[in-house]
């Protein structure tokens, strides 16, 4: 099996200057061709789905991962769609991102290039499939896939359809490549392969991305894990932050941008928590309190200091009553992930205070932390959001899966 | 000591906030405070610099070696003019890098922010440590050093000098740690701390980097290995073309950026080698040519395969006749660093795909490799020349040193 990863990562290299040299006319052309052809073979895609979930319900998957394993005619859509999408981006590849002309005549030029060979490890999603085909080939970039072995069969199949698609448009077969072991060696030793990959992208769980950074020796690029915080201050319009607070953590609270911690200021506890736990309550969340909290709203269940780090990613939320700005952006920069955190408060100042100390990806003032997107920010799709510090931070988008180099121009300069 | 590491590393993560928020005068007043410093203090440095002199000279140490481990009056003064240089360079954090405002009335900005905690795993030159501080301070960041164990003495002296200048400034002292163990197992373990360092950046030699890259569980970026090459193209000026082989071979032939191999097009190869060859060796340049090379001139020495991958950082040259352009960007891609890469010529079509095609960090046309340095560059100084594609690529000066976070302004939006 090794050598049959080594072949993929190596004809991904092989291919990734004739992908980084493709037109923005051709790479469009290919995208939209893909699109009308997921339509056209979603029987045989829906087929081989099917055989996912036969093994899947056997082996007693839960429903939420069933769900996110299946696909259906207006999932296939999507996909198509999202294609058609991303081709009408703008092109990222070939921008000069500066330049200057220095004293000895020199013309020094950045240009965003392709990163050249991306390897993105994700779950049971195949949708991710599509989309980080779509997003890679648009950056300029060869793509290695590798999900989860339980969306194998479904995997096999669109990669299949992208295949015919990459022969139909003529570019290289080698430059989107899928990973078919189930092991997790093997996983390890794709994430070894410094010679054929630039960078490793995980999309996916905690564990996923632990695995994935503890495993690699290629450049990896994390995402996603997302312990989010509202902070209510002393000077909230309140029925602003209850709707925030609603918003962020039930609007969809399977997302990493869900809220999974709120703070509120112990001068406007008394009149916030009621009426926001009741608003979470009729909302099916269960609400888990610091001590203070629970002085104030008793049937709240209490909290304890596992809570304050967990990433729920379900209808659960937990609360705590912080008595200055200062504790609250403490709490978020000790407990937090460093995804998206939010402040609802009217005092000018406390809104500067916390932008500027909040060390996340993210920082809101006065809106829900679910609009950390690709999309909501402008970007157009995303690969991810990134919670690192290095190369990219928040949502990455077209943008984030490149790179640049310096182009030179000189008439016979040498450094004296 | 791994308790000693931790602590140092612990120190660094709290006081990066607030060295992140410094005002760019608080800075500037501090890297000035510490050149005038380092000048006052210029005796007890020596005489720590004496000890490791004595010690690597017991140890007989390498005579180049030797020369970079030693100071002297004129090092020092170098030392607190880089600082006043980069005192004078713009500040890079709280710039607003765009911004956009949102159909839904969002106003997303993308603000850049200091990484946080870098550390730097560096050789015996000692001013690497001042730089280093000087660069990561002005960055927002703070640093851990990790040097050679051979300068350990001047090390723990210049750090004095930084720590008292950080008082005097009223900075935290925990702002610049020196990690002073000399086990490789303890490098290990500083690279280990991801809870506290946001990004390790090695300086120094292919080894250095490659332990740094291989047992680190922070992030990480490459530096500085250089095998870069002239290409010589069938129409080249061959006086323009002899002038910037040298420069680029002899002007400082032990630093990453100078010129290793030299591919000369095969029908200007009867006419430039022997000029170039002698020239070279006027210079004091071992030639080691293919096969095609010594036909032309008999003297040369002939090169084996391990000489195309050579990074000899000494008077030593590859010369390899290709037939073609192609070929010679082949060999570039093949066998280089993707460091620096130059082609001399008159044709404007050969100058364009070589600078589109040869996936380097820096592409030269018609100037020597010598320039890839953030001076050079117009970027001021630089911290090191990153050879991969994540993050940074090329010289990395001060913007280098940043992350972005982003703000976003509200008035109350929930995502629907």
């Amino acid at each position: 099996m090794k050598e049959a990863i080594r072949e993929v990562a190596r004809k991904a290299k092989e291919s990734s200057p004739v992908v980084a040299n493709l037109s923005s006319a051709q790479k469009n052309a290919f995208l939209l061709h893909l699109a009308d052809k997921l339509l056209k073979e979603k029987q045989s895609i829906l087929e081989a789905n099917a055989l996912d979930l036969e093994r899947a319900k056997a082996s007693s998957m839960r429903q939420s991962l069933l769900d996110r394993l299946a696909l259906n005619e207006k999932r296939i859509a999507d996909m198509a769609s999202g294609l058609r999408d991303i081709a009408s981006l703008p092109d990222p590849v070939g921008e000069v991102i500066d330049g200057t002309r220095r004293p000895n005549g020199l013309l020094v030029t950045r240009v965003r290039v392709p990163l050249g060979v991306v390897a993105i490890i994700y779950e049971a999603r195949p949708n991710v499939t599509i989309d980080s085909v779509g997003l890679c080939i648009k950056a300029g970039n060869a793509v290695i896939l590798r999900g989860s072995s339980s969306a194998l069969s479904s995997n096999r199949a669109l990669v299949q359809v992208v295949q015919k698609a990459l022969q139909e448009c003529s570019l290289p077969e080698g430059c989107v490549g899928l990973i078919e072991s189930e092991s997790h060696e093997d996983v390890k030793f794709l994430l070894s392969l410094r010679e054929y990959i630039d960078v490793a992208i995980p999309r996916g769980g905690a564990d996923l991305i632990r695995t994935v950074v503890e495993n690699a020796r290629v450049p990896v690029i994390e995402t996603g894990i997302g312990n989010c915080h509202v902070y209510v201050d002393e000077t909230a319009d309140l029925d602003m932050a209850e709707k925030i607070v609603v918003n962020a953590k039930t609007q969809r609270p399977s997302v990493c941008n869900a809220c999974e911690t709120l703070l509120v200021h112990e001068r406007v506890a008394p009149v916030f928590l009621p009426r926001v736990v009741a608003a979470l309550k009729a909302k099916g969340v269960e609400v888990r309190g610091c001590e203070k909290t629970r002085q104030i709203v008793s049937e709240v269940v209490p909290a304890c200091e596992d809570d304050w780090y967990a990433e729920y990613l379900d209808l659960i939320i937990a609360v705590r009553v912080v008595e200055s700005l200062d504790a609250a952006i403490n709490h978020i920069n000790k407990y937090g992930s460093h995804h998206s955190d939010a402040i609802v408060t009217s005092d000018y100042s406390h809104a500067m205070e916390f932008t500027r100390r909040v060390d996340s990806a993210a920082v809101f003032v006065n809106a829900s932390t679910r609009f950390t997107d690709g999309g909501e920010f402008g970007m157009g799709a995303e690969i991810g959001i990134s919670t690192q510090k290095l190369h990219a931070r928040g949502p990455m988008g077209l943008r984030e899966l490149t790179t640049w180099k310096f182009v030179v121009y000189g008439s016979g300069q040498i450094r004296e």
